[in-house]
């Protein structure tokens, strides 16, 4: 667990302000023109990107996830959050382009930027995960070593420092739009089922 | 699979128009006022439920179902659709009481209208379901015999009445609002995820 | 209602015998040799696959639903059950093109044996659903008229339809396995969520 | 982020390893005796759930999600883990009481090893939230202090500390079961569905 806990410190501090600060701006801008934001992911990567839309929601944001009974359309002028380690899980790509087709924009969480997902998006925020140091073009791989593969199988680490991202924008939209916890308070489930 | 068309055509005939019409006025007017409908069922009858709320979008309604990622919290004015054939399912009646302590108002679909749910809703419209005859409290149980029980176990009637019901009760929105099928495929998931 | 019912009944005349023995052979195969089922579909017919998931979960099939939490990898002599009135909803088809090259074997549920689902299908059992007359490869719209757009949009004649086939399949299992109601009533969740 | 990635890690060294040790234990013990681990959370605490529930799959363990449509029924010998921050949501207290009936255990993951869920568990695993620090029975209120309020609003420093946690015991059941991340591989879902 404490490699868990130091490995999402490191990536914090190698994630780009100038990322963030682009997709926050995508975010408040479909906020503000009462646009969708629809999260998708595959597998865990969901799992995280449902506990983002969760708190889209607390927040007053017009979010949906994709696959959940509600969702409807994507329309023009919507954001599609995706959300894939490798970038390359091909459910999400489908997803992906016909978002595009339809003219909403694509924000891509992922460890490769230069990946099918990375290079489809119209804007990255590259999320460090754990990387085979043979694969050399992850950079992070040679900056965050040290992390024995058994220690976090998988796209753990990914899964983990992408939650702590994506809470870390929650505050920030907080903090831009002006909302207390109690805001978000009044918004939580109050029939809170399993 | 005849044998379960043939319950619901017959089911059909003995669901009481006044409850129908009823639980149409409720919707109706949550619909003009933008109250959100809640929907909730366990197991099977929460997939009926699922498949009714998602109608209910395409057709415009401020729609959620218990549990899922984005669905916010109850409040007065608002409606609970509660599917439950037995009208006992404990996890309902929590949804149900919590819903009622916030002054929503809860329509309950089950077999037994002297259930707990049946006793807790505004109001209930009751749907046919398979009844042991030893349970003579169902009046359904005297009407509508001859199902034998490996032909259609557990709640399996029910459900499949239900889905039926709540599709014509689709239908009739449909006709009160003035929406054509257009209407509703523009609102329709075009990324549609399994 | 009674116009959905009344579709039901005439559709469980058209969905031919050998198709439906056949899709029986190729599960029990499946669970005498203990192989996986995998049900997916999307939207309303990914509800309707999950409410035959649950039945065949409670037969003591060896069942996952693509796209839950605890669903594991496809394997060589697995069963994809794939659900798609038009047979062309593209992330089935994804699933099933994945499902086929890892040796899986798949039946579809279509109401269009020519569409790409259709074709890929190692199997396929044709379920009646609306279809427009001007689609004229449709040989069920000829049979089945009078039914009127607005008293089932999109899909919901296909839902429908197929859940009943779907509940008929399951107590025709359970004759041929020799299960009990009681047998299922085991199996079924006692801790029932929504 | 970086605090709450700061959180995680101070978490990590109060969690007690007795805790966690007992927790290993219980879960080897119904690998070993093939009992089901059946997981339940509400809201975000019940995505981490599902994100644990499905890396027990990868290591095989027979581990179901509550509420999924294939999860079947809670037996004798085996174990509910039931996440819960406050330990008092009702609907989990519910389920927790139905496993205990039926002769099930239940782990607990709470900030609150006195709250109901903590008092009816066999075991509690106390896993440090963000807490008031005028709740005073939380001892870890005043080892983790400096966390602003907006900075992790209601449950996020619970749910993303859980999420680690749960991650580390992966870890170590790997090298408990000596399983590899291949292991883990061949299990994974193939059709990754959003």
């Amino acid at each position: 667990m404490e490699e868990i806990a130091n490995f999402i410190l490191r990536a914090a501090k190698l994630i780009k302000n100038e990322e963030v600060n682009k997709a926050l701006e995508l975010l408040i801008e479909a906020y503000e023109n009462n646009k969708k934001i629809l999260v998708v992911g595959a597998g865990r990567s969901g799992l995280v990107g449902k506990a983002f839309a969760m708190r889209l929601m607390h927040l007053g944001f017009n979010v949906y996830v994709l696959g959940e009974t509600i969702t409807p359309s994507v329309r023009s002028g919507d954001i599609l959050v995706a959300i894939s380690g490798s970038g390359s899980t091909e459910l999400i790509l489908t997803a992906a382009r016909i978002a595009k087709n339809v003219g909403a924009r694509v924000i891509a969480l992922t460890s490769y930027p230069d990946s099918p997902l990375g290079r489809l998006a119209d804007h990255v925020v590259r999320i460090p995960g754990r990387t085979k140091i043979a694969e050399e073009r992850d950079y992070f791989a040679r900056q965050i070593l040290g992390i024995h593969e058994p220690l976090a199988p998988l796209g753990t680490l990914f899964e983990n420092t992408a939650m702590a991202f994506l809470d870390g924008m929650i505050s920030e939209l907080m903090k831009i739009l002006g909302k207390s916890e109690d805001d978000l308070r009044r918004r939580h489930a109050n029939v809170e089922l399993p």
